[in-house]
């Protein structure tokens, strides 16, 4: 049976990841938070689950890293520094990060990547997503997520193709954008849709998150299959293909 | 059988009502544009519709009350001094104006406002609108008139309630708003959506227009029920019930 | 502080009732099951819940009665003749029966009601509703109650109105007909939509109860609507409107 | 410039092709109907488009075969055995045989079965269509095609997953079937939409046809890029990745 290890276990993600893991058939070998030596855990642990701080990711990759097991890095609010150890780590170890543990979105990213590069230029792109009342931060994480996999399908990047500020008299809509647009209300947990539209026709590729609890799933499911991986960076959609 | 005044006749719109009119038992009286008396088609016809421009609507309202037809409005872009004129003229006559003469619309617009007052402050309310690419304003007036209906339901205004510049971070919702975002794509002739979100479960109250050809459908449906009422200012929504 | 008295407090949504109460400024005056007396708790209440089975229905519905107190009654699975038992009650007093206590829904219903009697026929009435995998009947009771405000719209009855059966060569549809199809799968708790559809565009009411819990927070908000009303038989859509 | 000869000239599509070729840089050689020989427009044309009638494709897969042409074929209502003739026929030449010629049916039908392969037995399938008034059976044959590749992507055929009679006390959903659901209303000219759902979330794709031109707009796009092809089986959705 596989053991997981998980960084920020004090947290509601590190909690509900303990709580799901012996469902799918995994140990939780321990945790460690803020005030414990992440070596102990990566020692003991066949594969690392990091939802804690930015700040504490650097510490968790060197542990990771030193006892040479793969991790699952979910942790949000990372900056291209963040990225950059990342990538430096999966030298050594497989790293998985994603801003998203659903396995739903982790399809999703994939299938809206794939749509935008087999539609081309004719078909114009936009996002939308809602989220609960207390969400501080628009459009959401895993609304950029998947702005960035249809800008790489596009052939180009979401800072160049982004509109988040559509009010007032804004002229015809620019061919190669990629609109985002965010609703917010009630408790909902997390809707997404992708909409590609041209002339006569539209695709709409939407997931809807209904309870939290896939996060954690989703979460020790990537473990799981991490485990045992050689090293390199992997992404949340391969999973279900594994 | 009815007969129909058109302002704006040669516009797509006052083609489109003339096209319209005697699938619906309706004749069309003549049409009149910029360079036309309006007065001349105010005496021969038994209703008005106006689909011209904002700077025209003061004399075709002068002719109506004059002949003492009534008359639809259609024309969209009016300022609060055009709806003076309109409260002004409907001293005399009977005056319908809306920015959007689908039928459908026009009863998405008692809805809203009937659930936003019925389901009081703890269901947050947000407006989605999708339109074509070449849709140069943003949110679209259907939208606005929507928000207009949600917030009169809440006992305030679009004024006051509104929020259109949802990027960044934002914070959480304030209680009491209503948000508005648009889509663009394709050639979406129109979609509107307003969500009431609370915890636990949501309202959606949904318009599609799929043929521009509604709104000529509409307005002549709308003078057809206009046509013969005492002098004041109506709404869309009444031509359903009538 | 209002006391409520249960009827099948031992059932989950009894359980669920008991839970929320105290939230809603509720107190609970007991609960009773299948070996219990009911007029002991309809004694101590001020008002009741009955969430047991129909065949105990008729024994609530006297003890309410013999006691003088209102009685929400959100059992589902009842015939006419239970229908008619709770007519009968509703001389002494006041009864609410619904067969989904969401104040979504309630609100749902009375909308759709209205809808159908201003569109009149020729916009075309569909519903479609999604529930889990492991709901055993179809349509939903709440999409069979949907469909009875829509056909009570339009002047006619569900059972008149209804079509099921939409498989093979079916032929064009009839009008004045009420469409009503099921999808199951997940965990869905349920979602509702009655699409309204006319030559060139669409009115869609959508329903989604994302949380088991609102159909507790809505019984117990029915009764503290209800306790106090004079005898009669009453609805939710009412409770929001109160 | 890449000609066209088109079976079937005289129907709707033959004569929407025949409009939308030129804006698409093609050129019609001509059309045939039940009294033309299909020789002669086979042997001028540079590709076939046929969308004529099932009990004519023997023909014009002969006519095509013996000119060595490749052929469209988008009548609807084929058999098994019509299946066959077109297996036979693509051991000579390019054939492209599809229910649906819009692109984005094309892309929906490819990213149906990709998810269906990828997501695996927890997630339930449901396919809900909605069309037009007129339209006499169900469900779509766009919706049975989804369906197809569904099931293709389950490792099954959809002759064994399919339920279409949702209706009355069912039981709780079987395990690897797929739902199909048909509403019918207004003038709707095909929605469809493909719903994956398991514990927790949901991934919906959807297709909304707005504007009949699409079908002749792919079918154009479909000859112009199997013109050339070697001989083999094509479908719709390699178009767009072509």
């Amino acid at each position: 049976m596989t053991s997981i290890g998980i960084y920020g276990s004090l947290g509601r993600m590190g909690q509900a990841i303990a709580a799901v893991a012996p469902e799918l058939n995994a140990k939780v070998a321990g945790g460690a938070d803020a005030q414990d030596d992440p070596a102990t855990i990566a020692a003991r642990a066949d594969v690392l689950i990091d939802f804690s701080a930015p700040q504490a990711l650097e510490a968790h990759l060197a542990a990771a890293r030193a006892a040479g097991k793969p991790i699952v890095v979910g942790t949000t609010g990372l900056s291209p520094q963040h990225h950059a150890l990342i990538d430096e780590a999966a030298k050594d170890i497989a790293v998985l990060q994603t801003g998203n543990t659903s396995l739903g979105i982790g399809l999703l990213q994939r299938l809206v990547r794939e749509a935008a590069a087999q539609l081309g230029p004719d078909w114009d792109i936009e996002i939308v997503e809602m989220h609960h009342r207390h969400k501080v931060d628009a459009p959401s994480g895993t609304a950029l997520m998947l702005g960035k996999a249809a800008a790489a399908g596009m052939g180009t990047t979401l800072a160049e193709a982004e509109v988040t500020d559509r009010a007032g008299t804004v002229g015809a809509r620019a061919s190669g954008t990629i609109g985002l647009a965010s609703l917010r209300g009630g408790s909902v947990v997390g809707d997404h849709s992708v909409v590609f539209a041209t002339q006569g026709e539209r695709i709409e590729l939407t997931h809807r998150a209904d309870d939290r609890a896939i996060f954690a799933h989703g979460a020790v499911k990537a473990a799981l299959w991490l485990a045992g991986k050689p090293a390199g960076r992997y992404s949340m959609d391969q999973v279900l293909g594994g």
